[in-house]
C-alpha cells in the first residue's frame, strides 16, 4: 500500500517511521512546503520519495495529512476535489471547524477525521521517532460520514501504530480538548512566562527545576505557531475553560491571602480526586 | 554512625534506605509520630528500630527532621534544647521561618538547615525508595552559621544520597522556591480542579491525558497537608508571584478573546525561552 504524508514532521516523520517498518505502508511519499524539510526527511529516511501534491494524490491509497490546522482545511478540500479511490485521513488538533468545512463535500465520505493524542514538545522531522504513537488514544471524528471501507484502512493504520482507537462527533472532540488538554498547554506557557518574569536568576531556576517545575514547564516549549492556531480554532471553548481556571486561582489566592488553610487544603483534596482517574 | 530520623515517610524513608544500604548509617533510628507510621517502617525494613525522641537525640550522631513544616519549629527547638554533640539538620522546604526561629539558640550552630529538592505526588513509608535522591540538588541555607563539622557532616551526608549540594541564604531560598516549585504546585493544582470542574466525562479525561494532561497535572496529586502548611510559611512570596500569574493568564485570555494571535505567538516564543534553560 502506498502511503502520502503531507508535513513530515513530529508527527507526520513519525508516522512514516513505523507505517514502513511494520508494514502497513510499501512505498511512503512525502509531501513537504519546504525544501529544506524535503531534503531533512530524504536524509533521515523518513520516506521513499519527495512528491508533489498532485502525484500524491494520484498515486496514494491513504493520504495522511499532517500540516498545521490553519492550512489543514485548505489541503484537505484540494485533496478531495481531486481524489478518485484513496482514503484520507488527518492529524489535526481540532476537529470541528474541518469537518464544517468539508461537509457535504462529494467526496466527504472518502475522509476520516483523526487525532492522535501523542506528540512531545519537539517538532519538525528532526524529532521523529518510532514508537511515539505505542499505546496512545487516538480519537476518530464523525466516523459516521465516513464509508465503511475508508474507516477500517484508518483503524488498521492506528492499530499499526499500537493506538487504542475511541469515537467521538467532532464537536464533542473540541470540546474535551480545551478543557483538558488545551487548557494545560495555556497554564504551562503562562507558568514559563511568571518563573522567566520573576525570577532573573538562571542558576536558581536549573537548581529549583526539580521541585515540580521541569515537569508542569515542559509544555511551554511547544510551538508558538502550532498552538496559536489551535487555541483559534478552538477559541470558544478555550475562553470557556479558561474563565473557569482563572476564577479557581483566584479563589486559590484570596484563601492564601485570608490565611484560611483549612479551606485551601480543602480545595487541594478536591484537585486530589484527579488521582482517582489517572492512577 | 547512628542516624535517627524523625519522620519516616517518602522523604525520611528514602534517605533511611539509603543512607543505611551506602554505609554512612551503621544503624538508623526511625521516630514516628503514629503507631501506624513506625509499624510501617519496621515492617518495610526502613529503619532498625523505633525510638522515642528523647532516645533519638541521646543516641544520635546525625538527626535529621523529615516532619511536616507546621511542627518542624516545635521540634527543632525541642531537639537543640537536648542536644549534646549531636549535628541536626531538617528537610524543610520553607526555610525563613526556619533559620529565624532559632536565631540566637545557644545550640544554633549544631544545626546545619537544608532543602533537598526531590519528592514524587506519593507519600508515607510505603512511598519511600532507594535512588529517590540521586542526582538532585539539595540547597543548604545560612551554612555560615553553623559549626564547621556539623556544616562537613551534612555534606557528607547529601553527597552519600548522591546529591549535588548549592548554598544560599534561607530569605533568597524560600523566594526562589516560590516562584519556581511553588507556583508549579499551585498551577497544576488549579488545573486539575478546572478539569474536574469542567469534564464531567472520566473516560474523556483518561483517554485524552495523553495530549500534555497527565504531566501537567502530576503535583495536583500532592498532599494537602504538606501544601497548605507550605503555602502559609510562605504566604507573602507565594502571592507574589501568584498575582503575576493572574495577570499573564488575563492577557493570554485577553488575546485569544481579541483574536490577536499573532501576538498570542509572540508571548508562548517568550515562554519557549525557558528551553534554554532546560534542555
Amino acid at each position: 500500500m502506498k502511503v502520502a504524508i503531507f508535513g513530515v514532521g513530529l508527527i507526520g516523520g513519525s508516522m512514516a517511521i513505523d507505517l514502513k517498518g511494520r508494514g502497513f505502508a510499501s512505498e511512503v511519499l512525502g509531501v513537504t512546503r519546504t525544501e529544506r524539510s524535503a531534503k531533512k526527511a530524504l536524509e533521515l529516511g523518513l520516506v521513499d520519495r519527495i512528491v508533489t501534491k498532485d502525484e500524491a494524490i494520484a498515486e496514494a491509497d491513504v493520504i495522511v495529512l499532517c500540516v498545521p490546522v490553519n492550512i489543514l482545511v485548505e489541503e484537505l478540500k484540494y485533496v478531495l476535489d481531486n481524489v478518485h479511490h484513496a482514503v484520507v485521513t488527518d492529524m489535526g488538533s481540532t476537529k470541528y471547524n474541518i469537518v464544517e468545512a468539508v461537509r457535504g463535500h462529494p467526496k466527504r465520505s472518502r475522509f476520516v477525521a483523526a487525532h492522535p493524542m501523542a506528540g512531545t514538545e519537539n517538532s519538525g522531522p528532526e524529532a521523529a521517532f518510532s514508537g511515539l504513537f505505542d499505546n496512545k488514544v487516538c480519537i476518530l471524528c464523525d466516523a459516521n460520514d465516513a464509508d465503511f471501507d475508508a474507516v477500517e484502512k484508518v483503524e488498521q493504520l492506528f492499530h499499526t501504530l499500537k493506538m487504542n482507537i475511541k469515537y467521538m462527533d467532532a464537536k464533542s472532540h473540541d470540546i474535551h480538548a480545551a478543557y483538558i488538554s488545551h487548557v494545560s498547554h495555556i497554564s504551562s506557557f503562562v507558568l514559563a512566562s511568571t518563573v522567566l518574569e520573576k525570577e532573573k536568576d538562571e542558576e536558581a531556576i536549573l537548581e529549583m527545576a526539580g521541585g515540580g517545575f521541569e515537569s508542569t514547564v515542559r509544555l511551554a516549549k511547544s510551538s508558538p505557531e502550532m498552538w496559536s492556531q489551535i487555541f483559534e480554532q478552538n477559541k470558544e471553548n478555550i475562553l470557556e475553560v479558561m474563565d473557569t481556571y482563572i476564577e479557581k486561582m483566584y479563589h486559590f489566592r484570596n484563601l492564601v491571602n485570608k490565611n484560611k488553610f483549612t479551606e485551601l487544603a480543602g480545595f487541594m483534596s478536591q484537585a486530589n480526586e484527579i488521582k482517582k482517574i489517572l492512577k
